[in-house]
């Protein structure tokens, strides 16, 4: 029997505005079964696609990317907003619903030939994975597969990766009512 | 023989400004044995204090965070900036060197009674992780133990989390010259 992830994921109704439902992964995280079944679980996914390292983007991407990390005995790396980090980075912009947003990484984040598992809490509209994609490709990597703890399936998060292995824990095909 | 941490932090001079070194963990998690060892070592420290949950903060005590949670087999619980926590929160206010930060939880983040295992990846002036102690608290849970990765003991982050048990991995008695 599997874990029942989605009992552990809060739905918080018109957050971060109205309309719009909040998937919360912290009560998830906070129960020692349910941080244990996802890291559990994402690591046997990963595991088959044999990653050199974990890419994760902050915040939240980075609270189970170490740990996938360390389950999977390797090392883990950090993408974060601009400015964030305090080395020699490179950047990728991505679209959102109204704007651009950018990533970065470190120039040693990932080495040529390097395969990356790319990690992140939730997938929705896919820009953040999408910009992490890109960045890993650019540093001369190969992403391996992109794995996710909850999937929103009603969002085009799929198509904006297509070409890519996709996996997640949790898959909410249409949105969630809050309770 | 015990881990060199020392050799995979990255000393940037000048950063985030002039005169200040700043401590690169990154290198330290994007090496699977530097990832290990510091899980490892931390789990051991944090073992014997037997915390019931693990509270890290945002962004780079996530990294770390979430693993040794793993490791011990406990849960994960996000201090986070305010405005980033999506449900109700507790909110501690504390004194930078110019101005004030405020750091915030889920009021179910820690139960009363609850033995707590604060972890950062540095500490420096103590405010972050003192903020911590502060909300676990008045949340009603017992501060067992602070632990980071590196410390800056040249900066008073000791004295200002007296009466606390703390935890390093390295230690930087004098500021770092950067190579």
């Amino acid at each position: 029997m599997s874990f029942d992830f989605d009992a552990h994921i809060r739905k918080i109704p018109d957050h971060p505005r109205e309309g719009i439902v909040f998937y919360d992964l912290m009560p998830l995280f906070q129960s020692p079964e349910g941080l244990t079944a996802s890291v559990d679980t994402m690591a046997a996914w990963g595991r088959e696609r044999q990653p050199d390292i974990v890419l994760g983007a902050e915040a939240r991407g980075f609270i189970l990317g170490g740990a996938l990390a360390q389950a999977l005995g390797i090392g883990f790396a950090a993408a974060r907003k601009p400015g964030k980090l305090p080395w020699r980075t490179v950047q990728h912009e991505y679209r959102l619903e109204y704007g651009t947003d950018a990533l970065a990484v470190h120039r040693d984040a990932v080495s040529r030939g390097q395969k990356v598992l790319i990690h992140d809490d939730l997938l929705a509209t896919g820009g953040t994975a999408e910009a992490k994609c890109r960045l890993v490709e650019e540093l001369g990597g190969t992403v391996v597969g992109c794995i996710f703890i909850a999937e929103l399936a009603f969002l085009p998060g799929r198509e904006r990766l297509r070409g890519y292995d996709i996996g997640s824990l949790v898959n909410y095909d249409t949105e969630a009512v809050p309770a």
